[in-house]
Order: C-alpha cells, then sequence, then structure tokens
C-alpha cells in the first residue's frame, strides 16, 4: 500500500505544508532521524534550537514548528505542529498500524496458564509464559513472550509486558534467627498493576509481604529493573534501565529515575521528583526538580589522586577551620 | 476453616495474653502491619523504640516484646516474644501452611530435563525449566517456573529459585588475541549450592572457568544479581537486588551486600562484613562491620557545584599545605 | 580416552619439555589453576611477575614464557609459549572438544519459532527459545536456552546467546503528552548482531526506534547488561555484568566496560577506551585509555564524615581563595 503525505496529514492533524517538488499526493516510504533521512523519507525537528540540522537534511517531509519553517530546505514539504516530538509518537503508532498486522488476542498453546487465572478475552498471551493462581490479566493488554505472573497478580487493561518479565515473585524478606541463618517471611500479598504501564524486558517486579506491591496506571519501567516488595509507583513515573528500588519504598507521580539509580527502602518521593542515572536515593526527598550524586569520571590517574585526597576531607575540612582561626578575618 | 489465637499460640508458642474484647478463641483473619492493621487482624511490634505505634493501631492481638505490653491499647490482645519479628517470620510460614496447598513436588510436563539430570522426587520443577546433563537437584528445592540450570550444576536440598533464574551459564572469560580480538576460554567448572538457599528472580550465577563456583548453605540472594565465576558465597550471607560480584571474588560467611553494590574481582571479604547498598568494593575486606561508599545525592545544582570541585580536590589539598607552610604554626 | 602431553603440544603448538618425572606421553586428567593443581593436571603461568607461584604447584605441566622455566620446579614439565594465558583458552576449547560431544545444529522442538524466521541450518537453537517473524540466525550460532529474539533481528555467525537473554524488545521510547502522561514511540528499527558475538544470560538489547541497534563482530557482553535502542558497539568490545549504556550511545571498537558501569545516552566513546567498574560516563570521551568515577569504600563513619564535608565542597573551595587572598604569596 502507498502512504501520502496527504493520507498521513488526514488521519493526524496538523498543518500540511507541499513544496514544489513534494505534493500532497507524495508517496513516503518510512521515518527516519533528520541527519541520515533521504528523499522518500519523514523526518522531525523536536526543539527549534536544533533547527539549523534542517538545512542539510534530504528528508522530503519534516514535522516542525511553525516558528521553524524558515529554516527548512526548499525542496522539503513539511507538517506544522505545536508538539512535533508527539506527533511523530503518534505517527509511529500509525505508521505501524499501516504496515504491520496487529498482535491477535487469545493465549499462545506453549503458555502455562493456571486453571483459576483470569485471561480477558482481548488481552494477548505469547509463547512460553505463565499465570499462577487467580493472576488476572486486563483487556488489549499483551505479554510478549516469556513473562511469569504469579499467584494472585493483577494487570490492567491495554499494558504491554515484554519478554523475561516476572511480576510477582517473593519480595526479599528474612528474620535474622538466634544464630545469625535467616528465617523465611512469606510473602503473602500481590501486586496489584494498573492501566497502561509498560514493563520492559527481564524486569522483576516482587509480590508484598502482607499488602500489595502497587504500580500505578502509565507507569513505565525500562529493562531490567527491580522493584521490590511494597513499593508504591505513582502514575505516569519512568524508570530507566537497571534501576532498582528497595522494599516499601513510596515513588509519587510524574516522577521519572535515571538508568542505574538506586532508592532505598521505606523512602517516600514526592511527585514531579527526577532522578539523574546512577544516583543513589538515600533519604525521602519532598522538593520537586533534579536530584544527582554521581562521582565524576575522570582519567583514571586524575581520579586516583582526587579519590585518595577524598578520605581524608574532613580532616582537609579540619585543617581549613585551624588556618581560619590562626588568621583572623580581615575587616 | 478458622484460625484462632489459641491455634497460633499452639502451634508457634510464646504468652497469649487474651483481652477484655479479643478472646483466645478468637477468629483472626489476617495480618497486616500495625498501621494499616484493622479489627480481626493480627500485627507484631519488631522494636521497643517503635512502640508509640501501638497506640493508633486497630489490630486485634500484636506479637511484642514484654517490656512493650505497657503501650498496648486495652482492646488488644498480645503474643509475648522475646522475638517478635522472628516470631512473626515463622506465623507467615504457620499461616500460609493453613491457607494454601502446598507445591507438589513433580515435574512439570512443560519443562525440558536432560535424561542425565537428576532430581529428588521430593523436589518440584516448574513450567518451562530447563535441567542439562546431570544437573541434580535436592529435596524439597522448588524451581518456580522458567528457571535453567546448566550441565552438572548442583542444588541442595529446600532451595526456592525464582522465575528467570540462570544457574550455570558460562563465566565471561576470554584471552586477548595478538589483534585484540578475543579468544574464548571454555568454563569447565560447574555451581554448586548447598542447602536452603533462596535465589531471587531473574539472577545469573555462573559457572566456573576450572573449579567450581560456589554458594555454601543459607545464602539468599535478591533479584537480578549477577555472580561470577569461581565466586565463592559463605552461608548465610545475603546479597541484595542488582548486586554484581565479579569473577574469582571471595565473600565470608553471614554478611550482607546492599542492593547495586559491586565488589570487585579476586577480592576476599571477611566474615560479617556488611556492605551498603550501591557501594564498590575495590580492595579486600578484612575487618567486619558496615562499609559504604555513596555519592551523596544533592539537588542537581549544589550537586554540579561539588562534582566540579571533586575534580580539583587533590590540588586543593596542595593550596592548603602551600597556606599552611606560608602560615607557621601558631603556639 | 587418554589426554597426553603429547597430543596437546601436537594440537597446540608450543614446545614441550618434558622432566624426569613427566614423560610426552603422560596422561593429564584436568586443568587447574596454579595454586590447586594436583599430580596429573596441567596449569599456566599468565606473566612472569607470578612466577614466585611456580615453587609450590603441583602441576604435572605448565604452560609458561621462556623466561619463566628457571623457577618451575623439578618434577614438572612444561609447554614453552609466547602467550600462555591465549595458549591456555585454546586448551580449553581443545579439551571440551576431546570431552564432550558438540552441541548438535538444529532447532529444539519446545522452541516457538515464526514460519518467517530464518535458521541456518548449522544454527542450533536450544529449548524454549522463541524467534520473531523475519529473525535470522547465522551459521555455528547457538541460542543455549530461554533465548527471545523479535521481529527482523539478525544474528550473524558463530555467536553464543546464553539463557534468558532478549534480543529486540521495545526500546524505552515515549514522547510526554499535555497532560505529562507517556505516548509511545513505536520502534520501528531492529538489532544487527555480527559474527563471533557473545552474550551473557539475561541481557536485554533492544530494538531501534527508526534506524536499528547495532552490535559489531566479536562483542562480548556478560550477564545482566542493558543495551538501549540505536547503541552501537564498535567490533571487539567487552562489556562485563549489570552494565548499561542508554539509548543512541556509541561505544568504539577494542573497548572495555567494568560491571556496573552506565553509559549515558547520545554519547561517543572512542576505539580503546576503558571504563572501570561502578564508574558513569557522562560525557563523550574521545581519549583512549582507562576511565574511572568510583566513590572510594570506607569504613562507614570514617564515609559519613567525607561525605558530609562532601556536600560543602564548593563552600571550602571558596574558603581555601579567602584564606589565600589575605595571606599574600609568600616571596
Amino acid at each position: 500500500m502507498a502512504i501520502t503525505l496527504r493520507a498521513m496529514s488526514d488521519a493526524l492533524g496538523g498543518q500540511l505544508h507541499a513544496s514544489a517538488q513534494v505534493g500532497m499526493a507524495a508517496v513516503i516510504q518510512g521515518i527516519a532521524p533528520l541527519a541520515t533521512a533521504q528523499r522518500g523519507e519523514i523526518s522531525f525537528l523536536s526543539h527549534i534550537k536544533y533547527a539549523s540540522q534542517l538545512q542539510q537534511t534530504q528528508a522530503s517531509c519534516v514535522i516542525l514548528l511553525e516558528s521553524a519553517r524558515e529554516y527548512l530546505p526548499q525542496h522539503a514539504a513539511c507538517i506544522v505542529s505545536p508538539q512535533p516530538y508527539l506527533y511523530f509518537a503518534r505517527l509511529t503508532q500509525w505508521w505501524r498500524a499501516q504496515t504491520s498486522t496487529p498482535v491477535p488476542p487469545g493465549i499462545h498453546p506453549s503458555a502455562v496458564i493456571h486453571p483459576e487465572a483470569t485471561v480477558h478475552p482481548q488481552a494477548s498471551i505469547g509463547p512460553l509464559c505463565t499465570l499462577g493462581a487467580r493472576a488476572s490479566i486486563g483487556a488489549h493488554t499483551r505479554l510478549v513472550a516469556r513473562v511469569s505472573v504469579g499467584d494472585g497478580c493483577i494487570l490492567g487493561a491495554r499494558c504491554i509486558v515484554h519478554p523475561g518479565v516476572v511480576i510477582g515473585a517473593d519480595g526479599f524478606g528474612f528474620a535474622p534467627r538466634e544464630d545469625k541463618s535467616w528465617e523465611k517471611i512469606e510473602q503473602l500479598g500481590a501486586v496489584r498493576i494498573g492501566d497502561d504501564v509498560e514493563i520492559g524486558a527481564n524486569t522483576c517486579i516482587d509480590r508484598g509481604a502482607l499488602d500489595d506491591t502497587v504500580i500505578e496506571d502509565g507507569v513505565k519501567l525500562d529493562n531490567l529493573v527491580q522493584i521490590g516488595h511494597n513499593v508504591r509507583i505513582g502514575k505516569h513515573s519512568a524508570l530507566a534501565g537497571n534501576a532498582g528500588v528497595a522494599g516499601s519504598a513510596t515513588i509519587g507521580a510524574y516522577c521519572t529515575v535515571g538508568g542505574g539509580a538506586v532508592i532505598l527502602g521505606h523512602l517516600t518521593i514526592a511527585d514531579h521528583v527526577h532522578i539523574s542515572a546512577s544516583s543513589t536515593v538515600t533519604r525521602s526527598i519532598s522538593e520537586p526538580g533534579l536530584h544527582t550524586g554521581i562521582f565524576p569520571i575522570d582519567k583514571n590517574d586524575d581520579w586516583e589522586k582526587n579519590a585518595v585526597t577524598l578520605r581524608q576531607l574532613s580532616k582537609l575540612r579540619d585543617r581549613i577551620r585551624e588556618l581560619e582561626k590562626r588568621l583572623p578575618a580581615s575587616s
């Protein structure tokens, strides 16, 4: 089938401006980044600050802000949108719908489903998944492949769960015995996941010890993320790859957590808090905004000198104090 | 079935003290944290320092220390134990035994078992597991689902292995060739795991290069933990989520390693060492106790100022020395 | 079958020097590290600096440099090689070929293969793998077990992919909507993996958003590594366990990345760059060599004092400046 610029803007809106070389009936072959787009492809400019990149593009059409139009090469058509990046996201969805067969609902015969599990008829359970007793999968939710959902764990509607995900393994709970070996605390809670949640490959969400672990609507988890027992993540928060959230931490809504970041247990993170990649959150955060704790990387020799000195930092402070005492304030 | 306080204390011990409102025959509906427990539920107070939380609880019964009894609201019954948290752990186990059907031993028909693997008749191999040649699974050990155990790897008795775990993949061993490409070192060792070990979802334990990788009795590994080849972890040590132990490191007994911590290769960690979350162990540790290395998190602007200065730290030290030289010691 | 020293050196080269006690026809039972090798075993000495370890060894034969021969105990035979560690690597491969049946090519009946996937007749697809539409697996490549390869993703020849690996899950791409919820960006690219790549257990390589994610020939990825969408990793680079590379980062050839390290998105790392374990790369690196950023670990009390002071570091610098102003330079 031919995807024309006109069909695109009819479906997605925006103001389509044809060029002398690219008419509204022009057929678009693909979507590509500005730098590598070829003739016959559509691209996008997300921010006006990147407008200089327009000059070199070979794209036949660019999605952009009205204010960016003046930088567009003459050969190219454009679609003007107040939010080009959001328009691009919707274009990728429309594009996929035009070019691929949707995954049909149903349960793959290789999946192992407990007879007491509940799967909505519009859900899709891919190959080699396992669902435990009383697990429940909502409408239009898709477990891609090799996903395990434990007993009593619930997923809402329109979730996407990538391969290798484990929902509802036991939380890490043990009480020390007299001899310092460990007594298991049975994890009697479950996991409750809202609607429109996406969970990346090999991510783990543990069941609660007594109450449930809760992932609210619209949360996005990247790959290899660890969510401990009784964690609660507020709606529309997003956690990047390798991040870890320890038990009973509460993350607010609209937060972002960078890759490899660690949030310790029992902390509370307010709404709209952003944690930089690799940072470790050791206390609750009530102030919205970006929070960071990363050791700056350096050439190894330079790092070594600074790291050695860092071990003496509190002594250096004492030496500065001493110098200040001995040198009276200038007046 | 009805679970009464009397049945509970008959099974688990402790001194049960009924109250005017809650008799020994009172039926308990569930276990809950102090803060959210409702009438008909049992809770616990682990430390006397949290005794003030007792005042507000709606729990019908609380497991507590003798010294905490005076803070208990009149309406509530209690069970006195010298170790309330350990009592609670055992209660969760007894509770599960009363309310759930135990997982029966046997091999799920979807599991792929090498004909030369050995599975104890009292072990449970869940759906979609794979066992390699000469793999051996001990009595009452449970592979929950989607667990892979490689050739020659051995698990003892009463282990619990959560979904997605990989035991006995090849260790990461390569020798550089003349042209700086890599020659694979075949990993000829295996993995030996003791009794009462629990392994969290998607955790990986690599086989040894020549000797075996060894996990001793009672070790607990959380989710997404990486154990390199020829690592040895001493009995009853516990490693939290996303932790990584590089090849040939030896961790003693009764250690704990926090989430996201990294232990470099070929190091030796003594017994009873505790590593804080996110810390990186770059040298052997012989002294028991808590060891930490975390960059403190801060508002991003404050972090940036301090991080920039950190790159000049050894120069700052030199400037302090210079000042000290120029300002003779006060006497 | 009997493996003799003569058979070994016939197959692998090097100069074999028998001893009075160990002749060329001596049978070797196993390979072991110098420290634990017993009579009848072969070992290796990788560097002359470890030559003192030779004195105590019980090994019947040691692979070593010519210059190390003088330290060898009289009882032992030796094989002289200019690169003993590389010789040892090749020995492990030859040893495995002598002692094990090779994994036969073919597709395990429990694997779920899309009818439009392509598997080379000399490839081996292990149990419980899934291959999507137009996935392609090259000659002599082995998916060990429970590996998922998504639609359109391509692996070259002679790759080894360990259990739990996910290739071609969706990259983590979302555009913010007006209400700060997330609009999914369909991931329309795929993953292209070259020849001789090894991928560790539970590692994830995401498909590209528009272009492909690319892993070049000879790359080695350890366990639990996260590779974001549109990342490119140059030939013969090696990434250790729990490392994470965020979207659109480019890593050069012949790089190494230590365990738990994080490389932020859209950065460029030159060829021959080495990143220490646990370090976070926050800017592009053009200079080859070792780069590090780790907070030094310490006893917790000492760490706490230094960490508190670190939060005031830029103020300490200001106080040093002030002192310098007040104390004129000595001349």
